[in-house]
């Protein structure tokens, strides 16, 4: 169509034999001009009016350069794929790169209409249930962390997993069809931070506890359930964090509890984590905060939490040796607790499981390089980032050479024995990203900058190992950032994304409520370039993980007949049934409806039901054709459903108010998709 | 920051004495190219990076200046906002144009917890529950035509008022907070489709029925408990469409129904209206679908309802005289029904209210022309606009020129009587709207296009009037389209939003469910041009309004302890107070809290009760910062809320299940954020 329409506009530009002007408001320092000529015929159809509109718009360079590197016309193809949380909006959110167009919110723990998620549908209503774990129907969800299912620990596109901070949850999302397929409640714990981070080859997905929760001596934490009074006393003896290996079975998308395992910890609150690879395979690691073991309570008269959780020079970096943990829970010497098997902090530490590295200060991210070889943490309140080598944890535990061990008897290692280095690099650094030519950038929240460091070998062979080299400001308030498959093997460089929390003055005022800004970064050279302030106006993402485009394989359509939840045939699907029947289940009456939706005919067009019924429809979208999406809703019964073409979905409800009530497509799919439509008659009884 | 860059850059780019190099990838139809040249000295930093990434990326010239038209940097202003119903989301999107970023979503008729929409904030539940009305707690909703509060018929950037289809409802949005103030369920009706039309001074909004309720003779329409039967008699007989004229206090921001009325009609499935200024001030227009009153019913021998009800030539197009019909109702002839004045059919029609004008052919958009004198109805199956004059429509009512009547006897026009013009389009042409040079464009969902067309004088003054001049392709199945300011007096041109339904293979592959494509179009030439593809994947958005953004005077920071549900200071904000209390409100146990919310601490941190208390804590965000929003959630208790700076709002929620829970500020806003916590005990009893 392009081309089309550029032949059009070709013959009005072919007037124009030569043109160069120099255009205005490009000034660099009061002295450049940025002038666009034609020297080659027949006539480029658009200099003179890329002058004009650079003029009338007044674009600087930089944004020129920004509006190019981002463009991604229609029909085209970005480079990398984003997964962001969605932040407590509890849903997940896709993005393209460089364009950083949103392509895609997929709902996880927030009921989504749009996407037919929980609202009567059969199977997210079950995936709800399940997730809230008889805590109550839970619907909503702070995700944080995001995570690519992994196979030799590079990312393998086709799993994603999100885990849910405020309940402790952890999702799985097929990377087939963007939809989630199955939510966990992880056993004794309460609310979970520190990510979702796959194993090598994706047998476990890790999550690490945030706030400790109260245990029932030798019991664990049950929802809602376990009572300990909050006193600092008993927060030491009966509150306890978590780290839990969830078994994920790719073949189906489901965690398999029985086949997890827990790891109790002390009650610090435990912060980012991360599982290792090369080097630091069977390794994982995860730092933490508040290791002073504040409670709070200010109106009791002790110190506010925050100030009294920020003591301590040092906490902790946990270092846990994962696949020595899975042959302690082979070899029995596990506890069943709550559905899952528990390694004691007491055999943890018996069994060599579980050591402890001094980090500075109120520490915060937990990353590792690519070679595998080190973890770097972000200080937080320390200026500088702390880089471990696993070279020499592991030398240092094989050598047992600690400088003491902790309240509940973790032995801690010396810090000089297994720092590799300490960088300095700004305020409030948090997180870190690594490139292809051995960087590792770094965000620093409150000195509002993205910063550029060198690793040592081998990641970074260079002479200047370990320094900063590079350093670009952020609007405002960077948490994480992200780079194309860091945290793997293999990152690819080219771009970051700055996870800002903040916008103020970067985006159209509207309203007290600010949008986040997602700012991506040009790192393909030696200097960072910013490129583009993408606002963030759904939730507040807090980590992104981004894969190159080419490692996704979705589906198109489904075949017909599928149902989504086990990607095999829907029971329900029999070629060309439609209709419906009232029949007796149990006490129960139900009204079971087989329906199709086709362009622009839902079949059939009238349901006739008693008041009281269990309505239960089963529906096809018999579309072959991709996009060909089609909706349901039923007026006044709070119902909606979206049918991908060759979907078959079952929604259920009961028809408990008599009337007769239009139900439609609500997808508009067709010239005819007002007239897509039907009634339920519901008799009165 | 940029310029420090810049000069970053200067020196290693002032090597370059003279770059002039043509480009690959820019061969327009094989023979054309592209070259940039340096002129002056000193050295311009970009233009040779500039021909890079135009050579590396393959930009043709098209993209270039699409790229260049629509960048808008970090900090720059848009030149509109666009609010875009969300769709069956429930939701509406904010843009800015021409960026098309998504600035925001607001929450309005589905519960959102980024936003603390309906999760235990006591404002937003109230809202969720009134409009409900007692049908159940609806949590969806299927939004369709936003519409903007009107001063002089112009767009004042007041209010925001958008349509529930699914529950016929209508909600108002404070454009100072862009938050939901009210929701009303519109009495007598069951699905609402018509939009939101505000008249000229915003005294009413208007809403129309979709598909036809059954009503109790003389009793109307009620949610949930009119039951007749469904057959052809008793369509006819028995079931009805409405009218709605929703008066609204510009003040408050709230529907008073009290002072609101609705004109019965026939059960036709009313579509689009609007209201006039003008020439058609007083007057109100809707068209008609199904005038063949078909109910479907293939399980029972009829034909589908999509055949059934494409069977006339002509639909009727509704013609309102409201400012009669509120003289009407000051006089005491309407009839209370449900909590509503209705003006019955036999009386809109003895009073001269109503009157109908044929229009081919199952029509769908009505728009009026900037001047208020041309009424457009796109065809659907019919390949034309019909434009009608207004002037003609009063001279035909004024000599009671009529054809005949509808079986209801509502007196119809002659079509050549009032007909200014019809325009051969395209296939399948829905809605129109106009640009400041007397043009129309008119979506073509078959034909996936948008055309352009003149009106007729005074809106277009030139000697072609009535014509098409130019058309584009979309990519695909348009809907709605949209241009700023369009449907009032004073259309700013410049931009078009096509709002297609399908987007197919413009965008990566994001699994079965495809976002939707919005295109925004360049209008200011006499060709239409493609700017930039902008998917939408949170929904499936209807209708949209464009508003310039300098008639926005959004709030930065609400001045300090302002309830938003009022604008006015919350009754429980008080200076500096901070605690709780438990004590007995009649049966029931309240522990009531007095909190806020500052970086980076809660006070208080630690809250005690006993199980079963309603717990209800009054917080206020202490902060005068922009941007430093707070929110507040407490695990596993599926609370949620948002509270910005200034504001103070009152969570809710009973304390049902004994524990010490984690609560926590959820926006991440301080290096100590992870720190800003306390706790809830809840005591068994």
């Amino acid at each position: 169509m392009g081309v089309v329409k550029k032949s059009d506009n070709g013959k009005k530009v072919s007037r124009r034999k030569f043109i160069a002007a120099t255009i205005g408001g490009l000034a660099v320092g009061g002295a450049a001009g940025f002038t666009l000529s034609r020297l080659t015929a027949p006539a480029a159809p658009f200099p003179r009016e890329i002058q004009d509109v650079i003029s009338e718009r007044k674009l600087e360079p930089d944004h020129v350069y920004g509006a190019l590197k981002t463009y991604v016309p229609g029909g085209w193809q970005d480079e990398f794929i984003m997964f962001s949380s969605g932040g407590h909006s509890g849903q997940v959110l896709v993005f393209g790169i460089p364009s950083m167009k949103l392509y895609r919110v997929i709902a996880v723990f927030t009921p989504e209409p749009w996407q037919g998620y929980g609202y009567g549908d059969v199977k997210t209503m079950k995936l709800l249930e399940k997730g809230s774990n008889g805590i109550r129907f839970l619907t909503l969800g702070d995700t944080h962390h995001p995570e690519i299912s992994r196979t030799n620990a590079e990312f393998d596109g086709e799993w994603l997993f999100i885990g849910d901070k405020l309940n402790a949850r952890k999702a799985s999302i097929s990377l087939k069809d963007f939809e989630t397929k199955d939510i966990v409640k992880i056993p004794n714990t309460q609310t979970q931070h520190g990510g979702a981070c796959a194993s090598p080859n994706t047998e476990y997905v890790s999550c690490g506890s945030q706030f400790p929760a109260p245990w029932e001596p030798g019991r664990g934490y049950k929802p809602g359930v376990t009572y300990v009074q909050l006193t600092e006393t008993n927060y030491q003896e009966y509150f306890r964090g978590t780290m839990t290996f969830l078994r994920f079975d790719r073949r189906t998308g489901k965690f398999d509890l029985a086949n997890s395992f827990q790891i109790e910890l002390p009650p610090y609150m435990q912060d980012l984590e991360i599982i290792g690879w090369g080097p630091s395979d069977g390794w994982a690691f995860t730092n933490s905060i508040n290791t002073e073991m504040a409670i709070g309570g200010v109106l009791e008269g002790r110190p506010p939490l925050e100030v009294a959780a920020s003591q301590n020079d040092f906490d902790y970096l946990h270092i846990v040796n994962w696949k020595k943990a899975e042959e302690i829970v082979r070899a029995g010497k596990a506890k069943e607790m709550n559905g899952i098997k528990v390694i004691t902090l007491d055999t943890a530490i018996k069994e060599g499981i579980l050591f402890f590295a001094p980090e500075p200060k109120s520490p915060h991210g937990c990353d590792i390089s690519p070679s595998g070889r080190y973890i770097v943490i972000g200080g937080k309140l320390d200026p500088q980032v702390t880089i471990y080598d696993i070279e020499k944890i592991k030398e240092a535990i094989a050598d047992q050479r600690f400088q003491g061990e902790d309240p509940y008897g973790v032995p801690i290692l010396r810090f000089e024995d297994v720092k590799a280095a300490q960088i300095e690099v700004g305020l409030g650094p948090l997180h870190d990203e690594f490139d292809d030519k051995g960087h590792g950038y770094v965000s620093c929240f409150i000195s509002n900058e993205v910063v550029k460091y060198t690793l040592g070998p081998p990641d970074y062979t260079g002479d200047k190992p370990f320094q900063v080299v590079d350093r670009i400001p952020i609007h405002y308030n960077i948490g994480h950032l992200a780079t194309p498959e860091s945290n793997s093997p293999s990152p690819k460089g080219k771009y970051l994304v700055a996870l800002n929390k903040w916008s103020v003055d970067r985006f159209p005022n509207v309203g007290p409520l600010l949008p986040q800004n997602f700012q991506l970064i040009d790192i393909s050279g030696e200097k960072m370039r910013l490129l583009y302030d993408c606002p963030i106006g759904l939730g507040e993402p807090h980590y992104a993980k981004i894969i190159s485009i080419e490692k996704l394989k979705p589906l198109e359509v489904y075949e017909m007949g599928t149902d989504p939840e086990t990607f095999s045939k829907h029971p329900q699907y029999v070629e060309g049934k439609v209709g419906y029947e009232r029949k007796k289940e149990g006490d129960r009456w139900v009204t079971e409806v087989w329906m199709t939706l086709i362009r622009s005919t839902i079949t059939p067009d009238i349901i006739r039901c008693k008041q009281g019924d269990l309505v239960r429809i089963h529906m096809t979208n018999i579309e072959t054709t991709k996009d060909a999406t089609h909706a349901f809703a039923v007026a006044e019964y709070n119902v909606m459903a979206s049918i991908e073409p060759g979907e078959t979905a079952t929604v259920e409800f009961v028809a408990d108010k008599p009337g007769v009530f239009a139900y439609y497509c609500v997808e508009f799919c067709s010239p005819l998709h007002l007239e897509m439509a039907g009634w339920l008659e519901v008799e009165p009884v």
